[in-house]
């Protein structure tokens, strides 16, 4: 039997709290890092991201874009950096936005999701703009190996208010179906209670700024991921007000510049990403 | 004045016909050519196609998930593959579908329409469920060198149909506003019709699988990236009324697998890609 993805995470958060660390290698916390914006200055970064959260953060998120930005060179550290997580006992969710049909996304899927594919992660992110059902190449291979694909549903950005909040048909003769968000969350949920051979495979990003929508996160059955704490204003109270009755372990509140900021320096870095734990944990709890 | 990205399509059209062609080297593919499965292998593959298509396609579309797939490896074939198509002067579409926000859509937009990167190419697909808004730092940058941005909007495959169609707020007490995908493409004419610095910068993906929705794709200003034509079952008749009043050259017909089981030789897939730009050519005139 396949230990989930949830499962895993609810593993690693039980023993360091609740905290999704970013790895973000942008030009502005590179130079903050007082390192350069060429590939050597994005393995420094990765590397000691890794070594000051290794033990003390359950989960780090790589940004693909400050990687690929640097073409294959820059994908080539990025495939460093997802090693480093392995061997430290990071669980990785490289954080790529993927989203295709077809035999295109079983290309993203083999990519990120495939234990042969040097880009291995533990979870990708992905996009759901083609319908849920077109990520089903994905969400087979993550339920293969206890990986995880985790679908922005409710984005912590305004501009995507009006598409996210959006009226689906609905299925009857009695108006509207549900908003598109919320129609994500369903289907991410039929997935997970059942819908896949491995329990907890989906996941969903839901921006910790926003309110709750109608669908009851306590049902998702995956781990819910919560950009928007920190620089963008959420807060760990807002969290737990938001995430209220979901099941230990599976809200990863995600922070990243405002954390990052605390580097170069790995033990303050450290120390940054433990009170961070703490914190969420204490307000999850 | 730079010239927009709409512009220099229509340029390229005048002189080849109207199409798209994809470089698509997926596991099956690659077989069919006699290759291997390898970076190698994609190599062959690639340059095979920009050799085959030069001179009598205006654009080729490179699917960047089946580079990827390979790692750094397979991303520094897609390399040479883009440099390969600006010596030959085939405009190319990096097939991206990437979407975020802030610095990290920068950090995208960076990797494939920054002149200077490794990966640049004429334009890139974009996904907008975090709001088209999101993607303006790839607009900016499109618009400052005469590429493009061509956001997926109407898509051929039946899973993206509840969410495309699901009706937005709207802003008056007149009941909803328009669908989705509507409102997607009235924001990019809007883009188009002086919203940025430079015209036809920004395009749209409709399936030409699809009937007409409620927005006139007359009215859009950029470029019409139709993708359904041949494996999924578009012909150019339907084509030619889905695209009815569309400006000349400013549609793409986008084939792939069923254009590249013409190679592995040269001589046949170029012969292969002429005729089905002489018939979109006829059909949409």
């Amino acid at each position: 039997m396949t230990v989930g993805f949830a499962e895993r995470v609810a593993g690693a958060v039980a023993s360091t709290g609740p905290l999704c660390a970013g790895i973000d290698p942008s030009s502005e916390l590179l130079h903050h890092w007082g390192l350069d914006d060429t590939p050597q200055g994005l393995r420094s970064f990765g590397l000691g991201c890794v070594e000051a959260f290794a033990g003390v953060v359950p989960v780090v998120k790589p940004q693909v874009a400050f990687f690929e930005r640097m073409g294959s060179a820059g994908m080539g550290v990025l495939e460093e950096v997802l090693a480093a997580c392995r061997d430290a006992g990071l669980l990785a969710i490289a954080d790529a936005k993927r989203g295709d049909i077809g035999s295109t996304m079983a290309a993203y899927a083999s990519a990120w999701l495939d234990p042969a594919s040097p880009l291995v992660a533990d979870a990708m992110t992905a996009l759901a703009y083609l319908g849920l059902g077109a990520l089903q190449p994905a969400f087979d291979l993550a339920a293969s190996s206890g990986r995880g694909v985790i679908v922005v549903v409710r984005s912590s950005n305004p501009e995507g208010r009006s598409l996210q909040e959006a009226r689906t048909a609905g299925t009857g003769a009695d108006g509207p179906g549900p908003a598109v968000e919320d129609m994500l969350l369903g289907e991410i949920a039929a997935l997970n209670h059942g819908g896949l051979p491995t329990a907890g495979t989906v996941g969903a990003v839901v921006g910790a700024t926003r309110t709750r929508s109608a669908f009851d996160l306590a049902a998702l059955g995956g781990v819910v991921l919560a950009p928007g704490v920190g620089a963008q204003g959420g807060t760990a109270d807002g969290a737990a007000r938001l995430f209220a009755g979901c099941p230990p372990g599976t809200v990863l509140p995600s922070v990243s510049r405002s954390l990052l900021v605390a580097g170069p320096d790995t033990a303050a870095l450290r120390a940054s990403a433990a009170q961070e734990c703490a914190t969420f944990g204490a307000a999850l709890a």
